[in-house]
């Protein structure tokens, strides 16, 4: 994909294949779910997963084929509002809520405008403007992150049915035990305090987000060498953490007392013990593999629980750089949950499994300039009171992630794929004060 | 259905023809419906097709095959929570505003459910005890109210559709213009005040809110001939109707204010005046056809404007007395659309097009009994801050409705086809005080 | 008062006589208050005390001295809005639950407005027309019911105090013994079916609501010669009553859920049992007073649990005609709380005490007509989903209910002093069903 | 004060004169209010005028007194529960949005509480411990918090009442022009990128969150030197400010959307344009007076509509390094509103007038520790979701804020005294992009 970027010497042959398979995926992720499943929307935060099929095509619709491809009439006129997201600068929206009350058009039709939209984008590739390539760049990455969101929801909506579906079968246990590592005690890597560049700065693809890079000091911290597993977050639990003042946030405890939290998002105990929904339906929870579905507040108040805190955005940057993202489970491996809380081979693996809270407000990096035009809205807008999260999870495509990502999601929100990673401060640090 | 009531000398043959009569046209009704119209919930207080569809076969299974058939196993032992209503003997319920999050069982799961039930239903009409076919009565019943229910929310759901999908093509213009009357310049009939009898008794089936029959003294008053109509109606909104206070009951008042009510509810202003939804889709607001989709407060308010009140539901039942309800355009005629606000001969028709709006608050009858059992539930309980609504409307099944059916909806809902018939006091009477 | 009525006959210096009583009474009833105690609004069902005595003073500002009387200005331009409570007709009101904001005018300012209004009126009562005359005699009844909603607020207000202040001291005991008449087994007192004329006929004053007097045919029924008391009551709460579906309208169970009840407003249960709060400020509950400030549902699920039913409100005023209101305990009487389920001498006593639930919609008389002017918004527009409540209570002005008096609150509502009396379907009468 | 820090060597007699003084200043405060005025809590962010004077007592009684007195009883063991704010570790508390229902203790009481209190501290402070004084110190501050609180209140809750109190007078015109500065040209003052110490590292009082002093690498950039105008703000307004997606953040503009915001919190338009409450009454608005009680969302979006960003909180302090606080305009000068967007004499005076809204979330520095016991709640616990604002204002103590004093607000919020101060990237910086 670098060399897309700037559309400085485009490989059109690359960018089209890329396209092709990255759209290619988004169906095949809807393949075991029943026309039903694709309207449902069981909280304002998902989406039906028809609409994610409809929005990504919206989007290479509307930004790319009107304005770049002369001529182009749109597919269905009604389809402008109802599968723009949120660009104020792209005209009326249906509502976000609301997106659940749509039976029409059906899985269907939106498959045929999503081969309608992808035929014309393949016939006129040759033809575009470096500007319009660089916005299909963008597109493709746009449609990776409605791959993760769309198995999210599939999975959120499916978890309020009592019936409890399936969405897909879990992997052959021989490949799980294979990819499980021995639970191993937590180490903490030292890193010193210095003065880093943070953010991207290479040629290759990146969002408007992680840009500029810039310097920024980072006092010397230990970050853990594993995710917090299901049995240490038990113990929590069970030491009436979530009863414990003292150990949340002001606004994590007044979420925790108004909706009765009392465990992770998809805990569930019956007589014998928790049970745990997964992409692969309802199973008794598994102690060693990492803790999911989590939000901000309870991954901090886990964390000073721990006598720990989570890192910064910048403290995970610096250690994850240079860590190969490629060797981690990723969406096109079929896992769609996590197993270990690291490598069985014993090596630092900051990326995949879960996305990891930060005790970061996602804030604009000093100099940050959003994109041009409408795509100007993408993610500057965002950019308060959320957290970040880095790393990637098991529902992110593969070569999707960098270790200059960043992840947001509001600090209550847990049905991302979310774990926890711990840091410290450096004890000699901590000596100075 | 009479000799059945009471399984005095249950005619067998008959009843089960009827049950299967009405099962069928539940289905009927979703045959222009996709998959993905059968699940939406646009509000809570629609509910998705298929919901409708399991749920009238649950009835069947839970209250006849469960207690009097030996050895009937459940079909699915998850349905018993996702498909009762509000059956609070009958135990946990799925909360009824989630109805629409659920994508399983799909339509086809249910359509077999339903296959299920009838067969088993089928075979073992001939040994079910009285008891056991009263209750068949009333499920029957009970399916023609959840089949109008069908045709209210789907339309409720479409119109929330920016692209304002169809249910059914309108009936061919020829045929509407013969069914319409003229608009005739409303006249009201009048009725001296005497002690009537008010409520069911006779041996035919009706629910145990219609009963027993009591005396009531109704004061003379008169009723109007027909509906009001839209252009009428469109009267009152140009005359600001809805900004003046003095017309409006104080809840209803406070409805209009918090929702920004200004029209009925399916009317919609574009640049050249009004257009209305309707099950044929949207389509401009014929100003002769009776004004539909009010609630109470709006009809109410309507009332007073026009220098009238609502009749009360004694008054109506003392007006309908005797009437044919036959003649009126029903269901199963597939109009699905009041066209007219009385009939062409100038009769005086109760009956049809639109339930009417009275200005009673539903109460039980003086003696009132509730049937025994979980069917208790089925009316008594829902006896506060509803109004009744008498007449039945163009979604209702022929036969449904007789002149002591007391329907019943909070005086803000406005889904149901509702709609407006005026009632005075005598001039005697006024005259008098 | 009787005389004044229509004012065909006016004694002025009756009526002066009685405006300066009543004006008198509401600053009495402010006597044990600071000024911090009439500034609170501790739900938007309250209005602070010195809310109340601007108000009334409003009232008769507003409708009898700028109409009526030649160049009189208003004491302050601004009070019209603050003290305008739900006239539309009268310009833009302050927000009803935004009355607890306001500090000013303080409590002496207010005072100073009354004595202020009430200088003007007492000047010009002679010169007053006919149509003031009888403004004015509504003023009087209307500002009696602020009386009582003066004393059920500050209940209110201060039992959300955990200082639990007292209003007034409890009248002696020994009076209170006296005062106390026996528990005795309830008895249900028969009477006959029959037409009866409802509602007020009679020259006295009365209000709109309860007219015209009209004809309603009455089922034979019996009526509970006493008050439920709290024994009984503890009985039902101690059975499950709150949690048992069978016994509650729909309603009335969801606002039991939503709201967690489990007991009347003012009971607290401590180590030792259950306490209450009442006037006189904290202490156990007595089992053989009456039970008080229970909602409509709660009256109607306690009814259900004895086997019994409310009484309607035309039930009530069949059983009460002709009985003596004057005997009963009244606001002057300065009790504040009830004592007794009954007269000690055994007699049937339907007034007083409490406000008895009855199981009647606030509806129109047949051929109701409101007041002309501002003064229509009185009661007609808030008939629709409220109850009617009959008899009156220990914060009522005596003189103020009689037999004809329709009070009445939404279901949910119970900072009145509400009580139960049961009724039931007479033996006769059942046997014929 | 900064002997007393840690109580090194504590000057017993200065700590006691600086108790004193302080405590009698809040008193002073309520001066020119009513008792009513003190009770009335007009949203759930305020609190009353007499629980401020409580509360900072209360906080002395439980944190000083009791654990470190032997032998000292409390004023009144309820007070307790009604005076604690929001100390999970010190037992239950009062519901914050229910501050307002209580109208005792009076504002007697509330007097006769504080001087029991301060009778029993002056009595013993010479016998504290050092770790009592540094309490007692962290008290003193946390009461000159309230003070300004106290005062926030108060104006909100007299702006809510449509008879527009006056809290105080304003001072005289003629020093009201005195220290009025000229309307300038806004010049943005350059600042060179480096590695900075931010934070408190001297032995002088600091909150805890002001803590440890650390290294922050800021890039280059420039300051505005005085407050954006009222005249400013207008422009924006009237540029269609509140209606263009484009300059707000996603949350701001929901913000501004449910709530119809278009204005500061305090203008109001009438017939002759914009008029703006204070807390010396209604007034015109002063075009060139700096705009106050605006939320971080406006901050935010006028800084984009001028080209501008908000500063970082760092950026802020480094600004503010060495400038003397002394000089400005505090509490004590009466005031109590903002004149001037910066000193006559064209200096750069970052401290007073307005708190400056920061770009920067509020978060822990690097190796934050909070304050040990109960009073570790102090400030850690609400490091999430809020925004930092710099510089103190006109109803800030004087000597109570400093360059590294970190005031933090949700964004939303703009009853306290808010400002806009804008930044950009420096030019050089830019150009490197």
């Amino acid at each position: 994909m670098g060399k897309l970027h700037g559309a400085r010497s485009p490989s059109i042959a690359r960018a089209s294949a890329e396209f092709q398979r990255v759209r290619g995926l988004s169906v095949d992720l809807i393949a075991s779910l029943e026309p039903e499943d694709c309207v449902v929307q069981a909280m304002p935060d998902v989406s039906p997963p028809k609409w994610h099929l409809a929005h990504t095509t919206w989007f290479f619709e509307t930004l790319v084929l009107e304005p770049h491809v002369e001529g182009y009439a749109a597919f269905c006129h009604g389809y402008h509002e109802l599968f723009n997201s949120y660009y104020e600068a792209l005209g009326p929206r249906h509502a976000r809520h609301h997106r659940g009350v749509l039976s029409r058009p059906t899985l269907e039709e939106v498959l045929r405008y999503r081969a309608h939209v992808d035929a014309v984008m393949l016939d006129t590739f040759e033809r575009l403007s470096p500007a319009a390539l660089t916005l299909i760049e963008i597109g493709i990455h746009h449609e990776q992150q409605h791959q993760e969101l769309l198995v999210m929801d599939v999975k959120y909506n499916f978890a309020q049915n009592p019936l409890r579906p399936t969405y897909r079968p879990a992997p052959s246990s021989n490949t799980a035990d294979a990819a499980r590592g021995e639970t191993r005690k937590m180490r903490f890597l030292p890193f010193g305090g210095d003065l880093f560049h943070i953010g991207h700065g290479a040629r290759a693809f990146s969002f408007d987000n992680e840009r500029p890079s810039h310097r920024r000091f980072v006092e010397a911290f230990t970050i853990a060498d594993r995710l917090v597993d299901n049995g240490e977050f038990l113990a929590f639990v069970e030491d009436g953490g979530y009863r414990r003042p003292e150990l949340w946030l002001s606004d994590g405890l007044a979420w925790v007392r108004e909706h009765g939290i009392d465990a992770p998002l998809y805990w569930r105990r019956d007589g014998r013990g928790y049970r745990e929904f997964t992409a692969h339906g309802d199973r008794p929870l598994d102690l060693q593999a990492p803790v999911c579905h989590v939000s901000g507040y309870e991954a901090a108040a886990y964390a000073e629980w721990a006598g720990c805190r989570l890192p910064t955005e910048f403290e995970w940057e610096v250690a994850a750089a240079g860590k190969d993202a490629q060797s981690a489970i990723w969406l096109e491996d079929g896992w769609l949950h996590p197993t270990s809380t690291a490598p069985a081979d014993g090596s630092f693996q900051p990326f995949g499994q879960l996305w990891q809270w930060t005790r970061s407000a996602y804030e604009p990096y000093p100099g940050f300039r959003p994109e041009h035009g409408a795509i100007s809205e993408y993610n500057g807008k965002f950019m308060s009171n959320q957290w970040v999260l880095r790393g990637g999870c098991v529902a992110t495509p593969r070569d999707h992630v960098r270790s200059t990502y960043r992840n947001f999601f509001y600090p209550h929100q847990r049905w991302p794929f979310t774990g926890i990673r711990l840091a410290k401060d450096s004890a000699a640090n901590e000596g100075a004060r």
